[in-house]
């Protein structure tokens, strides 16, 4: 199991500074002989994750159990990254089509933090991918290691859009005595120069994500800010009130935050 | 090809007044031997797919040339139908589950058509599955046939919710004059006993699908009803203002309507 994590470490990270992508692969161990049901596990299992990513299956607490091995083989094949890749090329390709930047510094691009721009695939390798109920003082745990990868293709957006000359916010359900190590883990992972880290206040630890983000960004929209993109991996990162300009996905199946 | 045709709409006729699901199966014709690249072109459809229906790729007009036998493959195959069956039983568990229900008449649920609850599929076989174009006026010769068949899992959910008393909003696209051949093709096609149906007045054509259906669910909500679920096949059925308290998204890799 460990080598699993050594290798997704280094793989991410180096490919964060490279031109390729990280595809992350590792031998499937499931049986694809049509004869044997497999695709018929496929079918139902794509489904699944279809209906969980478009948010029909809300809420939803662990993944099926009948799934499991196939979301395994999903996230750590080259299906994740070939996802993660294609939401970061459409967000960047939004992003510069955004030409009325007045450059007035009030157009922003908010990210989510946790499976948007850090991946916590190395915790979910030890836990059953989904497989189990979360745990929310084992994630701490993992949380207050700082030793969260970078998601590379989220990391070229990320460079892109400050590029362009957006602002970043950083909008994240992590607490706010999370700070520090978020700070570090950021920076150590490559991300530098947000304009903006919000995180959870002790009185908003009871609010739905939704509810949480969607105060954040009335905030922001009162303040004169013109939000063109929100790149985020739970629907809650983007529905709510002060939608985004254009709101962009990024795949999950593992979890689901209300 | 007129086989495909008289074969589909027969078999979602059919199983619409059964307990059978309707699996619409054909051969493929694709090669899927991974020596010829098959299994990266399925990667990189499926990815396209994901995207398409996570709203990812807003605006789009055709699908990618590449994937035009993935989405046939998608469409004609058991894909299609399971992903169907599956946000139907998702919205039927739901609306069962809204027990607060008043009985005051004012608890809704809203239904777009094309797509939705019929199934425009004859068209698209003879149109590329989405490869073309839209044509204006084709489509519009086709839905003046009003022989669209019912989506059988659409129709499954739409009697349950009926039956638990929920009032039926159908909100289309359509335009007013096709009002008669809609009312026909629902009823021919097995849906009855909806409480409204709205369709575009002339002065509402220049709107995107967004406006004119938030426009019209705030109507709803400023009358009273309280719009517990809406069923969709384009993120501009669901999306906007008043949005409903569930919404179901059923997936539609053919066109996209902004």
């Amino acid at each position: 199991m460990k080598i699993y994590v050594i290798f997704l470490v280094v793989s991410l990270f180096s490919s964060a500074f490279s031109d390729e992508p990280s595809i992350l692969e590792y031998p499937s161990t499931r049986h694809k002989n049509p004869d044997d049901g497999g695709d018929e596990v496929d079918l139902h299992c794509t489904s699944w994750r279809f209906a969980a990513e478009t948010n029909n299956l809300a809420p939803w607490q662990t993944i099926p159990v009948e799934c499991a091995d196939y979301i395994k083989d999903y996230v750590l094949g080259k299906g994740y990254v070939t996802d993660l890749e294609r939401v970061s090329e459409e967000a960047s390709n939004f992003a510069s089509s955004v030409v009325e930047s007045s450059g007035d510094g009030k157009d922003i691009w908010i990210f989510d933090i946790d499976e948007t721009l850090l991946s916590n695939l190395p915790y979910y390798i030890d836990h059953g991918f989904g497989l189990e109920l979360f745990d929310h003082s084992e994630f701490d745990k993992w949380v207050e290691r700082g030793v969260a990868p970078a998601i590379a293709p989220s990391l070229k957006l990320y460079q892109r859009v400050l590029d362009l000359g957006y602002k970043v916010f950083l909008l994240t359900g992590r607490k706010e005595s999370h700070r520090l190590v978020t700070v570090e883990n950021l920076i150590s992972a490559g991300f530098q120069n947000w304009d903006k880290l919000i995180l959870r206040s002790p009185d908003e630890q009871h609010k739905t994500a939704t509810l949480y983000k969607s105060e954040k960004r009335d905030e922001m929209v009162k303040e004169g800010y013109r939000i063109r993109g929100n790149s985020g991996d739970q629907w809650s990162d983007l529905l709510g009130s002060s939608m985004s300009q254009r709101s962009f996905k990024l795949a999950n199946p593992m979890y689901y935050i209300p």
